[in-house]
């Protein structure tokens, strides 16, 4: 079915509304652009709050905790509680702590990322190595690749490597996570994205910065990010919404959007102040159509 | 038809020998692996010479120029010159100057790899930026996305991107390399092996360092190296051989032997001294089949 058009059809937004009661939300694309907060998003987070919707942001951003995530909506004016924020590193700290349930002390991380993903293992007690210690942010020397070839520099507690959006990535870090998944380790992604709007223009994402491990491994890792269902699943752990009554609000197609629709969700709802242009859901064929759409999200405020 | 195995068979191995004029091989995993040498590759290669044989030595390894392969083989006592080296770099770098043509000045490199890129784009005259300039080995900083972004840090000049086994990768190099592409720059790639056997285990290849950027981009380069045909018209380009009189000799099915079976040689020896196993072409329904092989290359020495 064709998507509906909200912007300036005041009707139709009331209408949209009412039909849930619960709104997950991406946030970059949707709610600003890195720190460009977008017109009227405090304002329509505020209004739909106080027709008694619940909110959750969804983010695939695994560089950021929930807490690095609430200083963000602080600054920028947006009313949020951590608890309302569902990141992908969330996402993978529950996935790993909950669901693998590895016995300690075997239940080791090696993590390929930022502060975001380590700060969501330590939430959930989860140890970890790799990540932001210096110890791994170096050039590799020829004796790593000895000490990595005879395991010698391999902390034999760990099963499992955890692959996130990475600024400090580097050959020492994807060799030896390399090594890790040769010996068994269970190898995840908090997201796959492959490339993260900022600046006006496209950067690596997650699914980039972590890509050379996945063609070194030859497989795909789990991911816990959108549109893995896994993360859906996270999120209902959490907050134990009605399906049919909740709307997933994003500017991507592959993932919110395709998050929402392979959650059996009530609705989705496009933004175009993000990745994909309407033509891309609105031409014939297209794989991923949304419920609705508009220009921007600020346009709900009717 | 199934492989002929010639190890200890000296009647074949004569037969065999007497079949090419020229023998193409691979180096690592063929004559050696990592520094250690193989059991008599020097004294196969002489005897080879001595029986009037032509031989290039054929290599994706695009770390090392073919000045610095010239060093390995007199230190290993593996009679070779320079002009009988012909490396991925020197692959790329011969493509870029004689077949790509760009009109000065906007023919320069971005150039992701190490320093053998950059001495045979210097051999064929051909500009270059990145690869080893410590301006690029450094972590990214917020300025640097939107330097990035709005275009004010790249040099208008570049044409190319040229993607080799960089053991300094980072995400300022590749940021940097997706800007250039989405600008109209040409994506090229040494070549794209995922795996690199060294210390007695696999690390990541180029295919691997180089596959954030092929990620973010969305599409593949076109490659330079094995079992790339543009290599091989590289090799004959210079060599000027009989493509039924020669043979390629190597360790990899899906790059060496792949390889040869492309370019219509009239025979191909696989070694079982490298990545795979003689497992994997004796299978029913084998993709890539030698039409012989030996356990080392040592056994032609009879």
């Amino acid at each position: 079915m064709a998507p509906q058009y909200l912007s300036g059809d005041k009707a139709a937004i009331e209408e949209f509304i009412d039909r849930f009661d619960v709104f997950l939300f991406d946030c970059d694309g949707v709610l600003w652009s890195g720190d460009h907060l977008f017109p009227n998003v405090p304002e329509t987070i505020k209004m739909l709050k106080a027709r008694g919707k619940q909110l959750v942001f969804v983010t695939n951003n695994s560089t950021k905790s929930r807490a690095d995530y609430k200083k963000k909506f602080d600054k920028l004016g947006i009313p949020a509680e951590v608890d309302e924020v569902f990141g992908s590193s969330y996402s993978a700290a529950v996935y790993i702590k909950r669901i693998l349930q590895l016995p300690s002390p075997k239940n080791k991380v090696f993590v390929l990322g930022e502060s975001g993903v380590e700060q969501e293992l330590d939430a959930e007690g989860v140890p970890h190595i790799g990540g932001t210690d210096p110890a791994f942010r170096r050039d590799i020397e020829p004796e790593d690749f000895v000490k990595l070839g005879d395991g010698s520099a391999l902390d034999p507690d760990v099963g499992v490597v955890l692959s996130g959006l990475d600024f400090h990535m580097n050959y020492l870090k994807m060799a030896t996570a390399l090594q890790y998944v040769q010996r068994g380790a269970i190898f995840l992604a908090t997201n796959i994205d492959s490339t993260l709007p900022m600046a006006g223009s496209l950067f690596p994402g997650a699914g980039s910065s972590g890509a050379g491990l996945v063609k070194a491994v030859g497989r795909e890792p789990l991911s816990l990010g959108k549109p893995s269902q896994a993360m859906m699943d996270a999120v209902e752990g959490k907050f134990k919404f009605d399906r049919s009554r909740t709307c997933m609000v994003g500017d991507r197609l592959n993932t919110d959007i395709q998050f929402g629709i392979d959650g059996k969700l009530g609705g989705t709802l496009a933004v175009l102040t993000g990745v994909n242009k309407k033509e891309e859901f609105l031409a014939e064929g297209a794989k991923t159509v949304p419920m609705a759409y508009v220009d921007a999200l600020g346009d709900l405020l009717v």
